[in-house]
C-alpha cells in the first residue's frame, strides 16, 4: 500500500514538472509530437493487434462478458480510426494562450484573461484501448499533463500505446512524463490518484454509472464527471406530427446505448390521440417496449403500465417511458425532476415555448425541434470530447479541449499602483 | 444529530424549489427584490445595531479576541455602506440568460451556450454580518438560491439582517427560500451542508485558512475556494527603479493583512545593487522587517536571514522575504513553487520577459509593472465579489456574479435528426 502510494507520488511529481513545460510549449511543438504518435501508431498496427489479441485471449480465458470484450477488442480499421483521431486533434485550434476581454479599468490597469491549461490531468477507464491515444491527445493538445489508468483487461494495448506516445513526445523533444501509464494493475493506484490533490488537478473519469458514483465518494481532486443519460423528448401540442415522429425515432432508436438517446417522451395532453398512436406505431415496428401513465396506456393498447421508477431510468436498451402531460410547467417540472441534467428536448412551433423550454431546463443540453443524439462533442463543432458533463461546475455538457483549460485573469500596467 | 440532517434536508428542498423559480425570474423583478433589501436595511438601522450591540456583548463576556470583535462590528456607517452595496448589485447587468456563440454546424442545427444560475449556493461564513446581505445580493443578482451559514457569534445580527432580506423578497413576490439561514448554532450543520449534494450546487466559503482546510477534507459538494495570498513582485533586471519603489510599496505596505498584499519579493541579480537598497531603505522606515537569501542580506545589513518556510508563508504582517535570482527562469520557477497561485507581478521595461511572466507564472491574477493590491472584484470591473478563487477548475481569481452561473449548451433545429 505504502508502495502504491510512492509509486503514484513518484508519477504525480513527473507529471507536475511536464505540465509546467508544456505549459510553455508552442502550438508546432505540440503538433509535431501528435503527428508523431499517429504515425507511430500506423507503422506498429501490427505489433498493437498482437498486444490487443493478448489481451483478449486473457480476458476471455477469465470469462469477461461479450459487451467488455466488444470495447476491448482493436481491429485494423480501430488502429486506423485511433491514428486519425489523434491527427484530427492536431489540426484543432490550440486554445492555450488566448487573451481576450482586454478593458482599459478607471485606474490605468488593463484587464483580461488568458485560456491555460488546468495542469495534470488523471483519466480513469475502462478496458477501451483507444481511450488511452484519445485522452493523450486531448490533453497534450491543451498543454496538460496526463496520467492515465486504463482498465486492467486492456494493460498489454495500453503499454503498447503508450510506448508509441512516449516515442511521438520524444520526437517532438518533449518530456515523456507529459503522458504517464499507471503501470500497476493494483485498485489502490486509483484511490491515490483521485486523492493526490498536490500533483493532480482534475479527474475525467469514462466509464459505467458504479465506477463514477464510486470515485465520486472518495475522491479529493476535482472531477469533470457524468452519471447518467436520461434524456427526454416533450411533444408540445403545437408540435409538427412529422418532425415529431423523425425526432422521437432518431432520438430514440439510431442507438439504444449511447447516453444521448432519449429513454422518456412527454407528450401534451392536447395533442396526445393525434401524435401519439403514429409514434407508437413506429416505435412497436422497431421492437420497443412502451412504459407509459394511464393515458398512454389507454391510447396504445400495447403499452404496460410506467411505475415511478421508471421515470427516473436510463434504460439504454429498446424501451422508452412515455407521459401525458398538461402543458408545458408540467413537462419541464416533470424533466427538471426526473432529468439526468444531460440533453432534453421540445419539439413545438410555438416561439414563446420553446423559448421558456431553452430556458427553465436546467440540462447541460436543451434543444428545440432536435434530436437529442446531436448531444456530441463532433456534432457540436468542438472536434473531439473527453467526455460529456453532467455536473455544473466548470464544463457542462460535451467536454473538448476548452473545458480542459481555464482563464486566469492578466493584468497590463505601467507602473500603476492602488489608490 | 438527525435532527440537524432533517433540518438541513428542509433547508435544502426548500432551497432548490426555489431555485427552480429565481432561474426563469425577470431582472426587474431580482432588482426590484434588491431595491426593497436595501430600504429595509436603512430603515431597519436602529434595530439592527441593537441586535448587534447584543451579539458584541454576548461576545465580548465569552473573551472572543479583538480582530474578531472589530470584524463582528457593525456601525451605523456600516449599515449604510451594506445597503449601497446591495444597491450596487441591483446596478450589475443580469448575467442570466445571455446567449452566446451560437453557430450553424454542417446538420443545419444552430448550437451556442446559454449563462444560467448555477442553482442552490452554500455559503459558510465567520462572524461578519455584512456577509449576509452582500452574499445574499450577489447569489439573488445571479439568480440562485443561497444558504447562509455565518459565524455564531453573529447569530443576532444575521437573525436581523435575514428578516430584512425576506422582507425584500416578499415585497418583489419572490419566494422567501430564496435566501435561507441556518438558524442552529451546532456545528453538525456545517457538516450536513457541506455533503448535501442532492440539494447544494456549490459552497463558497469564506474565512481563515483553518476553516476552509478544514471543509476541503469533508465537503462532498464542489467549493470556490481561496486558501492562501502569498503573492510575489519580481524585479525584473531591466525594471524602471520608479515603478519598482512604488510598485513594491504599493503591494506591500499599503495593508498588511489583505490577501493581494505582496509578501515575497524577487530581483534580479544584475539589478539588485541598483534596485534594492532605496526598496529596503522605504521598507525599513516603514517598519517592515526584512527576510533575506544571503545576497540580500549581504546587500542589506538591517536583513535577517530568511529560511525556506518564509517564502512559502503569508505573513499578513509588515514583514516580507527577499530573494534574488539569477533571472527570469528562476523566478517563475520559485513562484511556481511558492507561490499560493493568487496573485504575481512583474516589474520589467522588456517586453518578452512580460509576456513569458505573464504566461508562464500559473496564478489566478498574473501582472506587468502593476501593483498585486488590484486583485480585487471592484478593480477588475466585476462590480463585487463573493470570493477570490485559488482553485482552478470553474473559477479563477475574483469571483464576481459571472462565477456564480454556469453555461449550458442549446440547440436551435427545425426538425432535424442525426445522420
Amino acid at each position: 500500500m505504502d508502495d502504491i502510494k510512492r509509486y503514484m507520488e513518484t508519477l504525480g511529481r513527473a507529471a507536475r514538472a511536464a505540465a509546467q513545460e508544456l505549459a510553455r510549449t508552442g502550438t508546432a511543438q505540440k503538433n509535431a509530437a501528435l503527428d508523431a504518435i499517429a504515425a507511430a501508431i500506423l507503422r506498429e498496427k501490427a505489433a498493437l493487434l498482437a498486444a490487443n489479441a493478448e489481451d483478449l485471449a486473457a480476458a476471455r480465458a477469465s470469462g469477461l462478458e461479450a459487451a467488455l470484450l466488444d470495447r476491448l477488442t482493436l481491429s485494423g480499421k480501430g488502429v486506423d480510426d485511433m491514428a486519425a483521431g489523434v491527427r484530427q486533434v492536431a489540426e484543432l485550434p490550440d486554445p492555450v494562450g488566448e487573451m481576450t476581454d482586454l478593458r482599459y479599468r478607471p485606474s490605468g490597469i488593463q484587464v483580461g484573461r488568458m485560456r491555460v491549461p488546468l495542469g495534470v490531468i488523471g483519466i480513469i477507464y475502462e478496458a477501451r484501448p483507444n481511450v488511452t491515444a484519445d485522452a493523450a491527445a486531448l490533453c497534450l493538445k491543451s498543454g496538460n499533463a496526463a496520467i492515465l489508468r486504463g482498465g486492467s483487461e486492456a494493460i498489454k494495448s495500453n503499454r503498447a500505446i503508450a510506448a508509441l506516445i512516449r516515442e511521438g513526445l520524444q520526437a517532438a523533444n518533449l518530456p515523456s512524463a507529459a503522458v504517464q501509464m499507471v503501470e500497476t494493475a493494483d485498485r489502490a493506484a486509483v484511490g491515490e490518484l483521485i486523492t493526490l490533490r498536490e500533483f493532480v488537478d482534475v479527474i475525467v473519469p469514462r466509464g459505467g454509472k458504479g465506477l463514477i458514483a464510486r470515485l465520486r465518494e472518495e475522491a479529493r481532486v476535482p472531477m469533470i464527471q457524468h452519471l447518467d443519460g436520461n434524456c427526454h423528448v416533450y411533444l408540445e401540442a403545437s408540435a409538427d406530427p412529422e418532425k415529431a415522429l423523425a425526432i422521437v425515432e432518431n432520438a430514440k432508436t439510431q442507438r439504444y446505448g449511447t447516453c444521448n438517446t432519449a429513454e422518456s417522451l412527454l407528450i401534451d395532453a392536447n395533442a396526445a390521440t393525434r401524435l401519439l398512436p403514429p409514434i407508437a406505431a413506429m416505435l412497436e415496428a422497431k421492437g420497443v417496449e412502451i412504459r407509459g401513465c394511464p393515458r398512454t396506456c389507454a391510447l396504445i393498447p400495447a403499452a404496460r403500465a410506467a411505475d415511478e421508477e421508471d421515470y427516473a431510468r436510463e434504460y439504454l436498451a429498446p424501451i422508452i417511458s412515455v407521459k401525458v402531460v398538461a402543458g408545458l410547467d408540467e413537462a419541464i417540472a416533470h424533466i427538471n425532476r426526473y432529468s439526468s441534467r444531460h440533453t432534453d428536448a421540445i419539439v413545438t412551433e410555438n416561439h414563446g415555448f420553446a423559448m421558456r423550454f431553452l430556458r427553465e431546463v436546467d440540462s447541460s443540453s436543451v434543444m428545440i425541434n432536435a434530436s437529442t443524439r446531436f448531444a456530441d462533442g463532433f456534432e457540436y463543432g468542438l472536434g473531439a470530447e473527453i467526455g460529456i458533463s453532467t455536473d455544473k461546475i466548470h464544463a457542462r455538457g460535451p467536454v473538448g479541449l476548452e473545458g480542459l483549460t481555464c482563464r486566469k485573469w492578466v493584468v497590463l500596467g505601467s507602473g500603476q499602483v492602488r489608490g
